[in-house]
This record gives C-alpha cells, structure tokens and sequence, in this order.
C-alpha cells in the first residue's frame, strides 16, 4: 500500500464517519443548522485542531482552519468546500472537498518548510440552499457579498437565517467580519465531485473545470379561470395547466436547439388548489436555464420568455416571470488551471477540461479571487442521491494531483 | 309577498343557517364526518321532525324523513341531495336540493290528501368524496352498492371509513339495512344547482337534466430519470415532466376535437421528490374523462391512452394507465322529463334540457330506480367557490316547477 493510498483509506474513513451524521436515519439529510450539520461541524472542527490548524468557526457556521505563513501579511489561499447537504443525499457532494482539504493542509503543516501564504481550509456551513432556498450563504459571507436582506428569509417552520445564525452561536451582525478582502486573496481550490457522466464515460478519474455555468433561476406564473372539471366545455376552458404544459415543451424546444450550450429546467410545478375535477386556474413553477456562455444565456433566457408569452396570449392567460437569481458564468484561472494540468500529466493522467453545469461555492468566491477547481469522477454521474459513488483509486489519483497543483501554487509565491 | 316567495324567504334562511356549519370560520368547509357536518345533521334532522317526518338517521350518516302512505308497502318515491360540501365551497352545492325538498315535503304533509306513495327526503351524507377520495358514499349504501373495501379507505389523518362510520354512531356491519330495493323504488328526483354558465346565458331559471355525463378517473404515471439540472445535457434526459405536458397538450386536443362531447381535464400534478435545480424524474397526474355519449366516452378515453403511449415511448418514458373510475352515463327518466316539461310549461317558462356534466348523487341512485333531476341557474355557472349564488326569483321558479311535477307524480299514481 503506497502512501496515497493510505492517505484516500483515510479520507474515505472520514468521509464514511461524517455521513453518520443526518437528520434521520434511513438516509444522508444534513441541511443548514440541523443537529445533524452541527455535531458534523464538530467533528470536522476537531479534526481540523487534530491536524495543527488554527481553527475557527465563524458566525455562519463556517468552520475555518488555518495554516499561517511566518509573515502574516502575505495573502490568503483557501481550499474548501461544503458540508451541508441536500434532503436524501449522497456522502461525497461536499465532503469530498472538505475531507481531501483536510489531508493536504495535513500533509502542508508536516512538510516542515515555510510558506509564502497563509492557507485556508473551509468547511461552507450552506451551498445547497435546501432550508432557505438560497444558495452559497457559507461562501457569500467569506466573499463579503452576503445580502443583509437573507437574514430575514424564513424556513419552513418560521425561523429566519437571523434566529438561525443566533441559534449556532454566532452574531448576525458581525457577518462582514468573517469576509476575507480580494486584496488579501491570493487564490481559490475547490476538488468536487463532477455530479455529471463525463468523466465516468471517457474513463478518467479527474478533470480541470474551465468555467461554472451562469444560472437564471425564473418563477413562472400561469393564471386562468379554475372551473369544473365536468360542466365547462372545451372551448370555453382558459386551463392554466395546459399553458404551462405548453410553454414546458418551448422552454424543451428552445434549450435543445441550442447544441449543447444551454439547459433549461422546469423542476417544480404547484398548482393552486388542485383537485382532480377541477380545471387548473393558478400554476407557478420554477424554470432553471445554465450556461457557460453569457450571451447564450441571455438569447436562450429571451427566446424562452418571448415563446411562453406568445403562448399565454393565444391562450387568454396571465404570465409573469419573475427572475429569482442571476448567476453569470464563472471562468476559472487561466494560470492556476495551467499548473493542474501540468500536475495531471506528471501524476500521468489524461488532461481534460471540463463546464460545470452544476454551481459550486466557488462562483461565490470569483468576486474576490482566482478560482479553480477539479472535479473528481463519480459512479455514472449520479448524484444528490444515495447511490453517488467515488471509486478509491480516483481519490488517489486527484490527491496526488492536488498536492502536485499546491507544491507549484505554492512555488510560485515562493520565487517571487 | 305571494306564497312561494315566502316558501323562498324560509328556503334561503335555512340554506344561510346551514351555511353557518363550516369547519373554519373564514369560508364554507363541511366534509363528511366532521364536527361542522355532524352539527348541520343535527339541524336538518330537527327540521326534518318538525315537519312532521318520520326521522332517522342510517349507518353512513344520511338524514332520512319519510312520510308513509297509508298503505306502507307502496313504493317510495324519494326527493334528495347532499349536506357535505368541497374545502371552501358556496353554500347551494347540495343544501338547496335537500332545503327545498323539505319545504316540498312540508307542503305534502300539510295538504291533507292520502298520498299513493311512501315519499322519502333524503340528506345524504357524503357526496362530494373530499375525505376518502370516493364519492357517493351516502347514496351508495341506499342503493345498496356500496362495495365493502370502501370501509377501509383512509383520511389524510390516517382514519378508515369504518372508523367514522363507528364514531359517528353508525354500524358498519349493518349498511345494507339501509338500502331500499329497487321492486320498493318509485323514482328519485334531485334539485341541483346547474355548476355550469348556460341557464345563466342563455337567461332561463331551470332546466331538466337529460343526462348525466360518464365519467373516467385514471391516474396517469410517468417514470423517467432524475438528474442534476445544471450536469445533464438536454439530449440525454428522460424528463418525466416534459412528457406529462406533451400528453396534457394531447389530452386537450383530442377532446377538443370531440365537438363538445367531450370533456377531458388534468386537475393535479405531482412531481416526486421535486426541486428547481432537479430534473423530475417521476410524476403521477389526474385524468377525468366525461361525455354523455358513453362510445364516446370509450373511444376519447383509448385515443388519448394512444397517444400518451406513442408520446412515452417516443421519449423513453415509462407510463402507467391505472383506471381508477368508471361511471357509465345515465339517462334520465323520459316519463319524469315529460311531467317536469308539462310542469315548467304551466308554470309559465321556457323548456330546456341539459346534460350534466358534473355527477351527482342520481348517478349511484339510478342503479334502483328511473332518475330525474331539475338544474337550477346560478351566478355565471360558478360552483364550488365561495361565488357561488342563486337568485331567489330563480329558487321561487324552480319550487313551483317542483310542486306541479310532484303533484303530476302522485296523480299518475292515484290513477294507477
């Protein structure tokens, strides 16, 4: 057994340890706040202070680790990730990230020569934006963009993010404390699973992601007249279900012809008082539309608006589009991405960039920093579901290319 | 003031103090079982004593008064509707049938004349089908075809039919007693508001019901494949959703097709496990089919299980058919229609017949005995909505409708 591979036992064990942690016990469920993401947020905290680190947790539940360089002022390179997690989730979305961090800030602290930075490791208390649905609260408020506004965003049961970060021990008002300066940046590494087919169908364990999709998050509403399932006649009917029905096909026209460069989602449909004899009066669903080109973003965003109001207007219905969140495309660092490659061919991988459709807190952080991130292959892309898998040779082998990738980060500093 | 205005006075104050039984004190809920059902069946009974009938109370919960013919073993014609209501409903769905069959019978009572016919005012108790998903149930057991697995039927709270039937003092072993033999049958007239715009067009108080529409209840199922909305390409998804909204689209145009003879509606839509940033991977959506044509009916209902099939198949789609509901249409009694013709003539107004669309307690009773229904015009046909409202002009027309057409029933019987 060489050394990595004890390494990646060791991670997987930690990984393996974390998803104990849930909100019920049938599957993995660890949102924001739980019991469950607290005592996990615990452990990793103890592991972080096991491992030498200078650790913290800040007041969004953030927890911090840092290795500090001799000279303070010298910038601030984080690695991180997430350990919250969506509702029946899998164990490596997120974790992966945090538990690989851990190692490699392990193996940064007993190397024994000195740092030309200060290096983070992060723990996000909140990437996946399942209790308040809103995404990247952990990342924001390191970012410094974290909206006063979300403080009063409520859960299900009421409790605003407010009496929620009250709760956790921290301070609501003191948030923009926790956020690191863009002058003090000096970078940001992310290691993620893909969540998508890619790399499990080409059969390579890692790739560079060139750029994050840019996201439109749209509510759609679709008001008619609810009527009697048995008493309105056909052609007297303004169905708010069949209009969405119909704008659901455009919205599927529009995203397919666009080769490729765009998804389009419509993941949720309510409709208002349903009943199954009556005619549907109110529909509001979500539509969800990804991108890594902007300017296709935006055609295909107006193609899709343009094709759902043509259809309610034949059709005597009132839409609206009501835009939740506009996330623009993220590319990744030109340079840092140059040294993961060159780490890929030295541990003596194929080289392959990647889009990430999906989003990941480093779309936060690119406000304030370079960014990059490897993806890790997973069992035939499935994820946010119990079945996501990480073979172990594949945590090996994007952990010697990580180390690899930090030794020449790092190096950088160090000649200039 | 002349008599039947003041019949329509006490009518409506009655129909409003009925109204007053909700369970929620903002609008007009009262489903079967419920405190504010068991409340109104408590007032009905005591006006139904009152008025000098004979009272009960029957296993299901039905509010039965009788008054006997001199000779008991004449046949029974029996007057009836409903007392349970839909979640906020208006307050004639049901009430004015069982109201202005009481003031009729008073006026029986009262007249002094034997009468060849045991005459019976029935308030059935669950017609609507809110709780248990299964409507009829009041009607069923006087037509004696209520099918014994419906005892073990639950609410959302977890209790069976059976369980209510106890608690609410009933016996459920013993609700054949309560059935009346079709040989004991006279026939069943139902006052019912029309649910529908056309006596409100086309400015006419009431109408004879010439039929009353079959109808199917399938429940559609559409397996796919879940997946990370932002990591699938649009080429490789198996959206269960996009294939629902092309069969709804289907759904619409061939019943549309159908000239009016068809009705065809999808009134609920769930997406399991659904989220704006999931593709949907499985939906279950309602299916009501309805025509007064019953080959009609048949041939609408395989065309569009056709056309789901060929649209499922197309995308790799699994699809489940599962029939849920099947009423035959049913004819009403041409002899009744004729004496409610004669009936609406005398009383001065326009003859028109309607087939109904909506389905009523006619339908489970039709097994035992011929069938007639009188429709009264309501505010732009708007029913099972706080809207819903009858004139009281409308309520005096149809009373006097009523009366004429009994006093025409018992006179064919008295020259029998």
């Amino acid at each position: 057994m060489d050394e990595f591979e004890k390494r990646t036992d060791k991670i997987l064990a930690r990984i393996n340890e974390l998803a104990g942690y849930s909100e019920d016990q049938e599957s993995l469920t660890r949102t924001f706040g739980s019991r469950a993401f607290v005592e996990a947020g615990k452990k990793v905290f103890s592991w972080m202070n096991e491992a030498g680190l200078q650790t913290t947790i800040d007041n969004i539940g953030n927890i911090r680790g840092r290795v500090l360089s001799t000279n303070k002022s010298d910038k601030t390179f984080v690695m991180a990730s997430h350990i919250d997690s969506v509702v029946n989730a899998g164990k490596f979305d997120g974790p992966l990230g945090v538990i690989m961090g851990l190692d490699l800030m392990e193996h940064l602290t007993t190397s024994g020569s000195a740092i030309p930075l200060n290096v983070e490791l992060i723990a996000f208390s909140d990437e996946e934006g399942v209790r308040f649905h809103s995404t990247y609260l952990g990342s924001k408020v390191v970012a410094g963009t974290f909206d006063k506004e979300l403080l009063y965003k409520k859960d299900a049961a009421g409790i605003s993010v407010m009496e929620l970060i009250q709760s956790l021990g921290g301070d609501a008002n003191r948030l923009t404390e926790n956020a690191i300066a863009a002058e003090d940046m000096a970078g940001y590494f992310e290691i993620h699973i893909e969540q998508g087919p890619v790399l499990y169908e080409k059969k390579i364990p890692a790739a560079i992601v060139s750029s994050i999709a840019g996201q439109r998050r749209i509510e759609l509403s679709f008001k008619g007249i609810a009527g009697h399932a048995g008493t309105v006649p056909m052609n007297r009917r303004n169905d708010a279900l069949c209009a969405a029905a119909a704008c659901i096909l455009e919205i599927e026209r529009i995203a397919t012809t666009q080769k490729n460069k765009v998804v389009a989602t419509v993941g949720k449909l309510d409709i208002c008082n349903a009943a199954s004899n009556v005619i549907p009066g109110e529909i509001v669903c979500s539509l969800d539309i990804r991108s890594d080109d902007d300017t296709i973003l935006e055609a295909a965003s107006e193609k899709i608006y343009q094709a759902c109001e043509s259809v309610c207007k034949k059709r005597n219905i009132v839409f609206e589009w009501n835009c939740i969140q506009l996330t623009k495309p993220v590319a990744c660092d030109k340079y840092m991405n140059q040294l993961l490659e060159e780490a890929i061919k030295e541990a003596g991988y194929e080289v392959m960039q990647l889009v990430s459709g999906a989003g990941h807190d480093a779309v936060a952080i690119s406000e304030i920093a370079p960014v990059a991130m490897l993806f890790v292959r997973c069992f035939k892309g499935i994820s946010h579901n119990p079945q996501e898998n990480v073979e172990p040779a594949d945590i090996r082998a994007s952990l010697m290319i990580a180390e690899r990738f930090i030794h020449k980060l790092i190096s950088t500093y160090n000649s200039q």
